[in-house]
């Protein structure tokens, strides 16, 4: 038995990077939050402490910034793949690159009727991510691309109904055919090529969502997120697979009775913990293997 | 000497009160985050522990609900005076209430094109604010009402300057005639009177905080937030004065020169501490009193 | 009538200054949070643009840096003083400064049963603060001193009371005998002079805090602020007066009833909104007045 | 092709218990947060709203309260254990359960030199974790054990170094031989037994942090770490493999020389973001498989 070094990594977090296009007098603006991971043969590192195998991560951090201006940041998508090619293409050591970045919504000010050239509001809380993993180099590289959105508060104020449920002794929980649904969605979707018009399956994902959480009259959480999973997996070829985490943020019927009140479905208390978790996949049957797809940066040991 | 009471209040500190109006198809929805303090004689609690005076902070709470029923939420202002009359009203011992309340904003879910009827989707991080006094009763009753918002999050690419300054032997900072200005602004403004139409002065005053943080070209952000002072007490007769908190949210141009690439105002760093922070009021010279007006509760000690 | 600029300030907010003293092999830090608001003749920023009083409040964090070399941070309340006086001193348009600061504790690392030299863990969540305002040069120089704690967490599991309370129509409220009492105190006490040991009066205050939060048997919160003020006061002849801030932390016994199960106050739900907020002044009658010394900066318009 | 359910699972997060032991006039307090997961076969809740199968989230709430009066808070590793048995051996459907637990640590406040029965002093910010999954019943029974502890903030002066590293085009970092080294440490170690005495492995374990940290000359933080998990492996037969997540919460030498000062690593800066972060493992190569047990709840998607 001897004790090793096992799986590890190494790379700068929340690296925030904002780019702004200003060549026309209508300006654009990229607001990201860039966090970079870089695995491979470090092994010396830890164990003797020599660092000739480790490119800093303030290296990482400026590297993002230079791309910003030198490639631009068309999308996030697009960022983290020049990102993480480079990192595995032109250092030896580097076996792999994991690109985790969050995009910042924006939107125009509107002043005197007009979209403003130069100024936005922003948008918010929902924070669109892009998860890039990039493996080996030449004919034997390989890349996994998950978009994703997260904390994109959504809420139906009636179409959502829990009951028939598992009761044991310990269930106090009531039935009940008209609740509201409410949750802060985070969703993930793997693509099986780069091939792919990242801005335009964003929306249209977005689009699916919304209308799936809407529309569909809800006998539980876990019906709305199989039922968005399954749209989007209907509409988009390039997407293999789709992964959804959905606290139940609680509203509860506040009990006006003491009071002489009724309460239908009027006042709530909206409470904070704890609250339930739902969490589903929704595949393909042949989706190609995930690989270290949805191996987290940040989270990796939380 | 003695050593005596001094100032106190007590109260119920965010109660998360979500009200549906839901006797049409296309339902309603307010959100708030309420928080009540009651000022008046209890010096006996506090000197004694003797509670007769005090209405419990879960009375208040209970109260919050169902004035939530019983008289809605038809702005956060009149809820807002409902409640606190209530308190100051009815309860001898209570002499002062002020109530603190924060409404999240919603807008209605876009499906098939068309606004859906119950669903809605969080806006953000903007939050719109009211804080209400009310002292004494009958013909002495004094009441103060303050609307605001927070955390309006705002950027502008271009006209923004900062030079000519004072330089001392501790300036390092370089003067710019270009640069990106951003903040997050809370403000908040003063009636006069409370026959006032609350939501429409709201929409009125967040257009003019838009239209002249875009369009002045700025030489401070002090500069700006005044601009933005004046406009809106020439518009509105109702407010005597308004105060203005920006945190200056640098972006800093970053250094590409070491990997031989220009940076005009393109690439920047968002830092988060520190920050600048300007503080500024924009009032009318014969405004009455504010008395208690700006005399806040969670922050009192802060 | 007219439209005027009212009170203002600007300073820069949450400087992270880390100070190590290493004189010695026994290292010493200090590890502190600074935010400076200068205040006085800025008019012409506002409504001219005109930046020549206006000492940038990048050359604010400079000399915050600057000074922890040059003078050191024996307490945050002689370092406060010194950038305070500084401000005032040294600059003509500069009328008065606020300086607030905040002292993260560090404690040493225990290795082999003995103190390290070099390294320390972070004790938390309680922050010291002091909040220093000078105004005016000479011999009408004005300073106000205002030493603090904020976030002291502590929770006694039986020794108080709450009951006999004011009863109305939207009261549900049981009384009781015996419940959990937690708070996350903050709580600031004014000194009437400069001629102070600041960590001993801290050291001092913090036992009073914890020695009255623990013995007194309450029959209400205000009752345990009201005690912890006036042993304070009592103790230091220093102090003119103390502001306590405590939240209620609820702790409700949980219903095991539908179980079958007794409760003697075991089995607690630990909520986290609302809560109750209790607020209180302890001061001697004969206190001078406390001028600027409770305008807060950060919270000034929250 | 199919699109299908994949992985899935559903519970309550966060679930604030806090259990008080009163049988003696010295009370003990455990104040936990819990996180329950149930895994198996759920496929009917998802694709047709069926919830027969479905134990609801409230009611696992409601068990985690009723276990807290039953069988107590022992440690939050026997706490999960006991949870996790219950929902797989008790419930048909159930085929795994993982129960994520964090302790809040408090100390006996100090009154008159003694410490007091009842009334104690939130340590922090360092929580400590446990990590329970179960799968399968009778003699097909696995069980997965990890403990933990995360936010231990611990920062040294002086022993660390980071120079000869790889250097490239992008490469302005420069080396040093002295540094301050800090870190927010998240870390886990994995259990092949649950016959543990799980308090005194967990006061071990953290010894062993603050002896590595502060005792080993670091050459990269990579360095630490490894340090860290050997000598755990070594100290403790019961633990297969150890994870860390550190991230370099930098402190940058502050600038002086623009003023005429020297800066031996005296004053500094402590940035927020970026920061690096470096994750390692540390394991035996023998190690028993890990199945389920780093596979976590609430950021299985993030």
């Amino acid at each position: 038995m001897a004790i090793v070094l096992g799986e590890n990594q190494y790379g700068k977090a929340e690296i925030r990077v904002v780019r702004i296009y200003r060549d026309l007098p209508r300006h654009e603006i990229k607001d990201v939050n860039v966090s970079s991971a870089l695995r491979g043969d470090f092994a010396a590192a830890h164990t003797h402490g020599d660092q000739r195998a480790v490119l800093p991560t303030d290296t990482q951090k400026q590297t993002a910034y230079a791309y910003a201006k030198e490639k631009g940041i068309a999308s996030i998508e697009q960022y983290g793949l020049d990102l993480a090619r480079h990192f595995v293409d032109d250092y030896e050591p580097v076996g792999g690159a994991r690109l985790e970045i969050e995009e910042y919504a924006w939107e125009r000010a509107v002043v005197g009727g007009a979209e403003h050239d130069h100024t936005w509001i922003r948008k918010g809380p929902a924070i669109r991510t892009a998860d890039v993993t990039v493996e080996g180099t030449g004919d034997e590289q390989q890349i996994w691309v998950v978009g994703g959105l997260k904390d994109f508060t959504i809420l139906k104020s009636t179409g959502s109904e829990f009951h028939d449920f598992l009761v044991d002794e310990y269930t106090v929980l009531e039935p009940t055919t008209d609740r509201v649904m409410a949750t802060a969605l985070d969703a993930k979707w793997r693509f099986t090529t780069t091939d792919v018009d990242w801005d335009a399956v964003y929306a249209g994902v977005l689009e699916l969502i919304v209308d799936r959480f809407a529309t569909v009259q809800s006998l539980a959480l876990q019906q709305t997120l199989y039922e968005i999973g399954k749209a989007v997996l209907e509409r988009y070829d390039t997407i293999a697979e789709m992964r959804l985490s959905a606290p139940n943020k609680h509203h509860f019927v506040y009990d006006l009775a003491p009071f002489g009140l009724e309460n239908h479905n009027e006042v709530f208390n909206a409470d904070d913990r704890p609250y339930g978790l739902i969490q589903a996949t929704v595949t393909r049957d042949d989706a190609p293997p995930s690989g270290p797809a949805w191996t987290p940066q940040l989270a990796w040991l939380v």
